[in-house]
């Protein structure tokens, strides 16, 4: 994905496509990304409830990999590739939640989407948990840590 | 949802479980949420060129409404809900883009989780558009801004 | 659906989204819709066998009645609504096949949608099976027939 | 799928399957397909409408790309693949509009059903549009233009 | 459902369709449904363990939430309907699990598919857990326990 | 899936994932299902009959083979992979019907687990059926019954 030239998603007349990749190899892509839950007191209680709190974080491990999973049909552009192995870690910190993501896979296309829609599902889950005593949650810093394979080769923020 | 009681999506031994609504009426449910996509000058020249970034946005609109229109699919113990109406808007800042979603609909819950997964479908789209001029590109301050209707009333950030 | 002003799917600004429809009552709405699949001799063949036909046809049906509950997914801007019934007839002309939908549902918006869209799904299951033997396989007159209900009535073809 | 033997799609028994493609290599592919949505001086005003035609249009690709990424799913008997480029070009016509979709492939069968799914999507999205102000829409000529790879080699209509 | 007249779901031309539930008033239904998995003593013991075996329980109650909200999808004649509840229950037996999962809804048919199709996903997610090392695990004694609301009243096996 | 290490579907730390198969060579596999439902004489008359019991079987076909695309989706943490052929047989038995499934596909890994969703999806598919009839309706005897390449080599119950 981030190897694509500028403007790759639209052609020469403007018109969004998803863009022809059949010229790429298909080569070992990684990408990481990662993102922030901030919570009330309350909600990181919550968070921290040895059965409940574990639950949810289960439960967005869960909605992270199919939400990896469903990126092509999530995001109108990107194309449908397998996937050989997502991981994800959600860690309870002071503020809330922090959820990291890594997509792996021998595409000719990135998985930088992938681990992005991954975090962002995950973060989703815990907002839906904790919504009830703290509607004011919030997510931040969705960002791409880390990519690597492809044309453009490795990146790091 | 927010008119959920506390650590509601847990049962008495800590199950998740999409609880029981059926007591609750079917009333008429608005929430707004937003979020912000952070893009260096090359990302935000993108956005800005009148055909490639105008497909842009159109897509990302599309998304978030698709999106909202999934939410039940991709938060595990949320309900299916009607949606009766979803607005998106996508404004082009100083900084990359602002997004902000409106949910309505008249159920026994709230719409709180649609508008903010229609805001991060669009964001990602706008993501997947720039990734390839900016890798460092960054959604943040994904939050309900308003919610009314429900148990608990009107809430604003 | 066809009750909706003019213009309905974009708001003031121009902008597609999925309109508001709380203001109109829910009520019993039906919708028929129609195509014609025209295919070779081979192709017509193949449909008049009694047994591979007859499967191919089966699957049809069952593709359509998929399809219409699917319109919500398929098409960007149409509600999610729940359908009460679909019923789909596919006969095998002296041209190919004919293949007509009606669907019913009390909802807010009209089910015209979900007829067309399960006559198209239809249609392509036809034209999958008999590709092969006939690339040069045509869906025409996928058209509306007949709707009632809602806030514009009756209409007939 | 059009370089499967006759009847491919049901075995020796009638009964209908996903038929086994591992004996075809993965060669490269392409297919072209294409469509007409005829409608009324009052859709076509919708359609030139310099806003909110071209809101659809755009809606009316982004639909297009979505649905030859569902193909498997929506035509019970095809086979999930992976759909490297997707290309679609939807032009205002005298008539109402034109469209045409290409999509691009290395697998062990065709993507003719992916590139007449895609037109279909497309075709559907514009009816919703124009369907308030012209009930009466319809899309006509939903045909395969061309394919090339793959045991039975290059077709044109 | 199980209030249907029989062959309810094949109309007087022997066609399946999706039966007209307009009729029917749409009132409170429960349904319960409740299956076994049986497995080895080297699947028991990774059902048994603390962290292992708890994170697969959870996913198998995620799959089943998920699963009963898929239900339309899944089984071809269902309708779409709104699960206003889903309790899952996974118990580690002395052969290795027991499920039992609970639907309750408002609407015009029942909802013993969404029950019985939540505990097939729990246990195939159980399933896929112990398969590495009891390939001969097996699903057992998927029936429907109890279901009341409707025509056809209380039912109990 | 069954050539995965013991507890292959936790990491390290106990936490589910979408295990790393990139170190798996893609080769040819192959897996049978198979599950049994058991319904009443009122259930199995259903079934029998040449001209409903016919479409069911063949809805249910159908529904198998979808369910088998769809197995990423319904099971957490199965990876998503290109199925090459699905085949299903439904037979009408003294006490029902019994169903055989089998995948085949070149992955990195098994399919076993869309050889049982395949099973699982048409015998509830044949349950929806006969429930109006009998309630009382039962699937058992859901297993792995051969599966052969990969790591692990071939298995036979």
């Amino acid at each position: 994905m981030s190897d694509d030239p500028p403007f790759s998603h639209v052609d020469e007349h403007g018109r969004a496509s998803m863009v022809n990749v059949l010229a790429k190899p298909a080569t070992y892509r990684l990408a990481r990304a990662s993102c922030a839950v901030a919570t009330s007191p309350d909600g990181r209680r919550l968070l921290q409830n040895p059965v409940a709190g574990a639950e949810v974080i289960s439960a967005a491990r869960t909605a992270a990999v199919a939400g990896a999973k469903r990126t092509a049909r999530l995001i109108p552009l990107c194309h449908p590739i397998r996937i050989d192995a997502v991981r994800v870690d959600v860690t309870v910190t002071r503020t809330g939640a922090r959820i990291a993501a890594t997509a792996e896979s021998v595409e000719r296309t990135g998985v930088e989407m992938e681990a992005l829609t991954a975090c962002a599902c995950a973060a989703l889950t815990i907002v839906r948990a904790v919504l009830p005593v703290d509607p004011g949650v919030r997510v931040d810093d969705l960002v791409l840590e880390h990519k690597s394979g492809g044309r453009s080769g490795t990146w790091n923020r």
